[in-house]
C-alpha cells in the first residue's frame, strides 16, 4: 500500500500561483486522493511534519487539513492521527472506466446522422476548393476602421443580453437590402439574425416538425442540409431535380404529408438551375394544402447574373409560409458567423424563445459592425465587385474547360454562383478522375455525392471563386493531365 | 378586369437604384403580376408605347419584357401582341393564405416545450433580478485596447472558416484557467468553445440521447435546463434536492436507465448547496454502471467562497463520462455569448461534427480578443475583484434581510454565488408577496416555480450581483413593507 508521505513530500505548491498556499496544498492533497495516489486509510504526516518538509506555517497545514476534513476526504482518528476517508478513493471508478472509455461512447440514432462520415478533410486553399469566398479581396481595413470606430462606442449596456432576434439596426439594414434586391417582403420585425444557416434550418425542423416527420428534398440536394434535417430526426423524401428545380409534382404522396419542404430556387444546389415562378407557385400551393413549410436556402443569392434574377418564393405571396436564409459566410466572410432569416409573422416569437433557450443570440458587437458596413454603403459596393469578378472567373473556367478538356467535358450552363458542374463524356469515370486527382491536389467533388437516390450522374463540381486566372488555368491543366490519364485506362 | 397599362405607366423606377434600368422595369411589372394586380390575360403595352409612357430607350423595354417571357410570366400571342401568361397569379394562392394566416401556425409537439410560456418579461436593471452580472465594472476601456489593437493583427487567412471546437490559443487560456482554478482534468484538445452553456446542454442531449430518453434532474432546478432537455425530446426525471445536492439514490430506477445527469454541484441552482465528494462519486458510479452521461453546469465556477471550494465532478476521474460545462456570460459579460464545455475525449470529434454541421463556429475575433484578455491577466483579475464584491454584497443583503425582516424571514445560507434564497415565515405567502411586490416594481421569482414536482417550498429569490449598497437598501425597504402588508392579510 503507497505511504502518502513520500507523495507528498514531492508535491510542490506554485509560488506564482496567487491562490491562498492551504488552498493549493489542499488541492494537491486533493488529487493524490481522488485519483487514487493515495489510497484510502493511509496516514497522512502529522501538520508539524508536513510543514518542516514543505517548509510552510503549520497554520497552513492545519488550514489545508481543516479544508479536506469539511470536503470529508479525510478523517481525525484518536490515536491513529489523521488518514484517508473510507469509499473516498475512485479507484474502482476509475478501473471501471478504464475497461469502457473510449470504447464504450455509445451515439444516440440521432446523434449518428450528426457524425456521418464527412468524408475526406479538404484543403480550403485547394484549386477547385468549393465555397470559399475570396477572402483576399474582402475590404478589410474598411471593417477594421469600423471596428476601432464602434468599440470605443460601446457602453456598458451592450454588454447585457441582447435581443434574441438580433441586433434591431443590424435587422434593418438587413430587411431593406433584401426587399431592394431580393423581392423579398420583410421590415425588422421579422428578420432573424443566425449564426449560419443551416442553424435556421435546424430550428425550423425542430419548431415545426417532429421525431420521424418527412421533409421533401431536392436530389441532388446540400448533403449537409439533409444530415442537418436527419440529426433533428425527419425523413428527407428525395423529390427528383430537372433543369427547373424541384419536380414538386413528383413527391412522395404518402399520409400523412412532408410538414416541410428544403430548395434552393434561387440556384440549385448543385445543379445550379433556376426554379422559375410557375413551380414556385406550385410549391407555395402544396405548403398551403398540406400545412407545410417552406425553407427557402438562397444561400449565395448574392452571386446571380442579373439576366436569370427570379424574386424569391418567399416574395411570391405576402403571407407564404416560407421560411427565407441567407448569409454573410459567401458574400463577406465565413468567420464572421452572420446568417439571416426571413420567418412568418406567426412564427417570429417561436424563434425569438427557441433562441432564447439555445444560445441567447449572436455576440452584439460584431452585429453593431456589420449593420454599420452595410447602411455605409461597403456592402453593396463588395458584393456588386465580386458578382462581377464571379462572373468573369466563371465565363474563364468555362471557356478553359471548353478549350483544353472539351473532349472529355460538357459543362453544365448554370446561373452564376460559385462553382459549375461539368459531366463527363462516356468511358470516363468520374470517381476515378476524383481519385486520380487527388493525387495531384485537386478538390474534384463528385456529382453523385449529392443524390440520396441510386444515380447514373457522372460529373464533378469545379469552384472557382477564390482562384486567380494563373491558378485556373494552372488546375485546369492538372485536370486535363488527368482526365487523359482516365481516359486511357 | 384591371388594365395594365395605367399600372405600369404609374410604376415609377427608381434613379437611385444602380440595377439595369431593364431589371427595375421587369421587377416592377413582375410585382405588378404576380401580386395579382394586373390579372392573367391583360395586353401590356407596346414596348414603343411604353417606352413613350415611362420615357426609357425601346431596349429597356424590350429587356425587360424578354427577361419576363424567360421567366414564363408573359407570352407573346400572334396578334393580340404579349400578354399576361396564365396561371401566373397568385390571386388564389393568397386567398387560401388569408384564410389561415397566422391562426393556422402549428408547432412541433418537441417545438411547444421550447417556446412554453417564459413568464411575465423582467426588467434587467430591477432590484434582485437574477443573473445579471455588474456590467459597469467590467474593464471596458482595457477590452477595446485590445479590440483596436487585434484588429490590426487580422488577416484574411482569419476570415475563412475556424476550428469548430474553437480558436486554439482560447482553448488553450481556458484549459489552463479550469486546471489551475478548477481542479478539471482537461487540455486544450478536450476544450470546446460554443456561445452559451444551454448550447451545451443541447448538444450533449442530442448526441447522447433520443427521443423518449430519461434525464435525471435537479428538483428544484434550473428551469431553462430543464425546457432545453424537453425541447431535445427527453423525458426529465425529477430527483430531490437536499442540503447535499442532487440524492443520487434517490433517483427513478424505472428501465431503461436516463441516459444523462444533469447537475449544477458547485452551487446547486437554486438551492445554493454544494455537492460533496462522496455524493459526487455516487454519480459518476452511476454514470459507469448504466453507461450514462453526467452534464455538469458549473455555470458561475468563479464566484465560490473559498473555503467551500469543491473539485468539479469531472476532475474526480481523469476518464469520467462528464461533459463538463462553464461560461464567460456570468463572469464577464452575456453579449460575448463564449461559454465552454471539456468534453471526454471519446466525443471530441462527435461534438465537432455537429458543431461544425449546425452553426460552424463562434466568431473566431471575439475568441482572439477574449484569449488575449485571459492571458494578459485581466481575466483573473476581473474575477478576483468581482468575486469579492459580490461576496460583499451578500453578506450586505443578508444582514440587512436579518436585520430589517427577519422577522418574515429566513436566509437560507448557501455558498457565494449570485443570489440569496429565503424562506418565508408560515403566514406569509411568496406568491403573493411576489405579486405584491412586482407593483413596486421588485422582482421576486419564486422558489416554487424551479420544481418540476408538488412542492411546499415557500420562497424567494433574491438577486444582488449588479446592485450597489443604495439599491440593495431602498429594496430591502420596499421589501419589508410588501412583507407586513402581506402578513396583515
Amino acid at each position: 500500500m503507497t505511504n502518502g508521505v513520500e507523495f507528498l513530500s514531492r508535491s510542490l505548491l506554485d509560488p506564482g500561483d496567487n491562490t491562498p498556499l492551504y488552498v493549493q496544498l489542499q488541492k494537491r492533497i486533493r488529487e493524490l486522493i481522488v485519483t487514487g495516489v493515495v489510497s484510502e486509510g493511509t496516514r497522512l504526516p502529522s501538520t508539524r511534519k508536513l510543514a518542516t518538509d514543505l517548509s510552510l506555517s503549520r497554520t497552513t497545514v492545519l488550514g489545508a487539513y481543516d479544508a479536506l476534513r469539511a470536503e470529508g476526504l479525510i478523517v481525525q482518528r484518536p490515536g491513529a492521527g489523521t488518514i484517508v476517508a473510507a469509499h473516498t478513493s475512485t479507484g474502482t471508478t476509475r478501473k471501471k472506466h478504464s475497461k469502457k472509455e473510449p470504447a464504450a461512447v455509445r451515439l444516440s440514432n440521432r446523434g449518428n446522422f450528426a457524425v456521418e462520415s464527412p468524408g475526406p478533410a479538404t484543403n480550403r486553399s485547394a484549386p477547385f476548393q468549393l465555397g470559399v469566398p475570396s477572402l483576399g479581396e474582402v475590404p478589410l481595413k474598411i471593417w477594421h476602421s469600423l471596428v476601432t470606430r464602434l468599440s470605443k462606442e460601446v457602453t456598458s449596456r451592450d454588454l447585457d443580453h441582447g435581443d434574441p432576434l438580433g441586433y434591431r439596426p443590424l435587422r434593418e439594414s438587413i430587411a431593406q437590402h433584401l426587399a431592394t434586391n431580393r423581392a423579398v417582403y420583410c421590415t425588422a420585425d421579422t428578420v432573424v439574425v443566425f449564426p449560419g444557416t443551416m442553424y435556421v434550418v435546424d430550428m425550423a425542423a425542430r419548431l415545426l416538425a417532429d421525431e420521424g416527420d418527412g421533409v421533401l428534398f431536392e436530389d441532388p440536394g446540400y448533403t449537409r442540409a439533409r444530415r442537418v434535417l436527419q440529426a433533428a430526426g425527419l425523413r428527407t423524401q428525395p423529390v427528383p431535380v430537372d433543369e427547373q428545380g424541384m419536380q414538386v409534382t413528383r413527391r412522395d404522396r404518402s399520409k400523412p404529408p412532408a410538414r416541410l419542404a428544403y430548395v434552393t430556387p434561387s440556384r440549385q444546389f448543385p445543379l445550379g438551375v433556376t426554379m422559375p415562378v410557375a413551380r414556385r407557385k406550385a410549391l407555395l400551393d402544396w405548403s398551403v394544402e398540406t400545412d407545410g413549410w417552406i425553407v427557402e436556402d438562397d444561400y449565395d443569392n448574392e452571386f446571380y447574373t442579373s439576366s436569370h434574377e427570379t424574386p424569391s418564393i418567399q416574395g411570391l405571396a405576402p403571407d407564404s409560409r416560407v421560411v427565407y436564409a441567407g448569409t454573410f459566410s459567401q458574400s463577406l466572410f465565413p468567420s464572421l458567423r452572420v446568417s439571416y432569416a426571413v420567418v412568418p409573422k406567426g412564427l417570429v416569437s417561436a424563434f425569438s424563445e427557441m433562441r432564447t433557450l439555445l444560445d441567447g443570440h449572436s455576440n452584439t458587437f460584431n452585429q453593431m459592425v456589420l449593420s454599420a458596413f452595410i447602411d455605409e454603403g461597403h456592402y453593396g459596393a463588395h458584393v456588386r465587385k465580386m458578382r462581377q469578378r464571379y462572373g468573369e472567373r466563371r465565363e474563364e473556367l468555362i471557356s478553359l474547360v471548353n478549350e483544353k478538356a472539351g473532349e472529355f467535358l460538357d459543362v453544365q450552363r448554370g446561373n452564376g454562383g460559385m462553382h459549375v458542374v461539368v459531366h463527363l463524356r462516356k468511358g470516363i469515370s468520374a470517381e476515378e478522375v476524383a481519385r486520380e486527382g487527388s493525387t495531384l491536389g485537386l478538390v474534384l467533388p463528385q456529382l453523385a455525392r449529392y443524390y440520396q437516390t441510386e444515380t447514373a450522374a457522372n460529373g464533378l463540381l469545379l469552384g472557382f471563386a477564390s482562384a486567380s486566372s494563373y491558378e485556373l488555368r494552372k488546375a485546369t491543366d492538372k485536370l486535363v493531365s488527368v482526365l487523359k490519364r482516365c481516359s486511357r485506362s
